[in-house]
């Protein structure tokens, strides 16, 4: 009976810990690419969003809708009243907004890769939430929970706060610096953005050689599922790799330009000297 | 009555069809990363593979084991009854090749992206078939028949029997001309080994940034996504392609060397002026 009572008594603490949940009042401003699969995210989590700032109220609409919020194309119209502010704007736009009225422990994050979030004007209480990935308002991110998100935060309410909000969404959440953050934010333009420049290139040679794109795609897949059981630089592979001068002095030649074709030399080099 | 005759007589040709299948008798020569994943592939298929060869015993064995082969690291001993010869080895070893005793009629074929059939000593009936994917030894592709596989040859009874073979293995059989081969070889270069070798320099900045590796998989799983529904052009994104020159030039002071510099403004340069 005694351990009857205490196995109840352990089975309540670890029941309640789960389902602990802080339902917040957060005001989204934004409704590009990231808003559009972080703020489905948030109301799957038990959070509110009341209202949706964009710079047009058509795409203000659009994502409202869907969260119940309403829309808004005017920053005069924020309402004070909000547990957090999310910010997912354009990199450039942070300085330039204007103050609106807020709460005064309201905290105030924003998502971007490289913006400080000194840039953000309104609070004591600022920081940053920032999930690594890319996104796009097209196909909307439906599974948010194996998206890492990075967290940092000028005070503790702050951190705090912007902890609760990002374990509430995602089961990968770690502490950044501003330092740190740029460099993962390069990282992520190096494997997201100059991959996708690497998979542009060889598109042109297979419209050259009258072949499909799709021709690519199982050996695209087949690289990504590689380095999730090697590190890349043991998963390389290629003329390169194996120092085939012969294959590479063909390939220079069948690049269509200057640009191009130093591309392919200095990253052979790079690849050439981590194989040393 | 008539026309269950007639269903059955459909249906006859239809079984007949699919199941319409040409066993061969085939010589593996190689026992590398592509051998060891098309030797079990083509076994599947019903060929047999009485040797595999190799330049030690030890790998030739170790691939003959599981295909019930003998293994082989003597060319004289190389059987001359075979239908088909398959080389899959290094593009350098062709032209050294010793000469064997063979049917005149059995074809010889290589499984290179770059080496043309020519290098190939043997026969009147020489061509390719390349598989192209990424191969290795440590895991064996299970699913060869998505695997896109070119084929080539140097008179019609090389390329009925390359096709035959190939489509016994593959559904995805293209033609390929010796310039349309090269083409797809650099096509692959780019898409796998350079693409790979971005991974490779993002694992830096996150090891400088005292971040895992692991907060790179979804992004890079979802960069591959990606263009199996938009053209790889279309999939752009990121700081070059916004033209965001004030994260491209503090971007530029967070990578190691000059080389590391030329790859960052070479990369962006070719997105931004395909954003143009």
């Amino acid at each position: 009976m005694f351990v009857t009572l205490i196995d109840f008594f352990i089975f309540s603490i670890i029941a309640y810990q789960s389902s602990f949940h802080v339902a917040m009042k957060i005001v989204l401003i934004g409704a590009g690419n990231l808003a559009s699969s972080l703020a489905p995210a948030l109301k799957r989590a038990g959070h509110t969003i009341p209202q949706v700032y964009s710079r047009t109220l058509e795409s203000a609409s659009l994502l409202a809708e869907k969260v119940g919020a309403q829309p808004l194309c005017d920053f005069a119209l924020i309402r004070s009243d909000a547990d957090v502010y999310i910010y997912a704007l354009r990199d450039e736009v942070y300085k330039l907004m204007p103050a609106f009225d807020c709460r005064p422990d309201a905290v105030h994050l924003l998502t971007s890769g490289s913006v400080p979030y000194t840039d953000l004007k309104e609070s004591a209480h600022r920081g940053v939430m920032y999930p690594f990935q890319s996104f796009s308002k097209s196909k909307p991110q439906t599974d948010f929970s194996s998206v890492p998100v990075m967290i940092e935060g000028e005070d503790e309410r702050a951190v705090s706060i912007i902890r609760i909000l990002a374990e509430s969404i995602s089961g990968k959440v770690y502490d950044s610096t501003p330092q740190s953050r740029v460099r993962l934010h390069l990282a992520g333009v190096l494997a997201n953005n100059f991959t996708n420049c690497m998979y542009a290139l060889a598109e042109e040679q297979l419209r050259d050689a009258g072949l499909p794109f799709d021709i690519l795609l199982p050996l695209i897949d087949e690289t990504a599922a590689k380095v999730h059981f090697l590190s890349p630089r043991e998963a390389q592979t290629g003329p390169a790799s194996r120092h085939d001068f012969e294959v590479m002095k063909r390939q220079l030649l069948l690049l269509p330009d200057e640009e191009q074709r130093s591309i392919y030399t200095l990253v052979s080099e790079n690849i050439i000297k981590s194989r040393r």
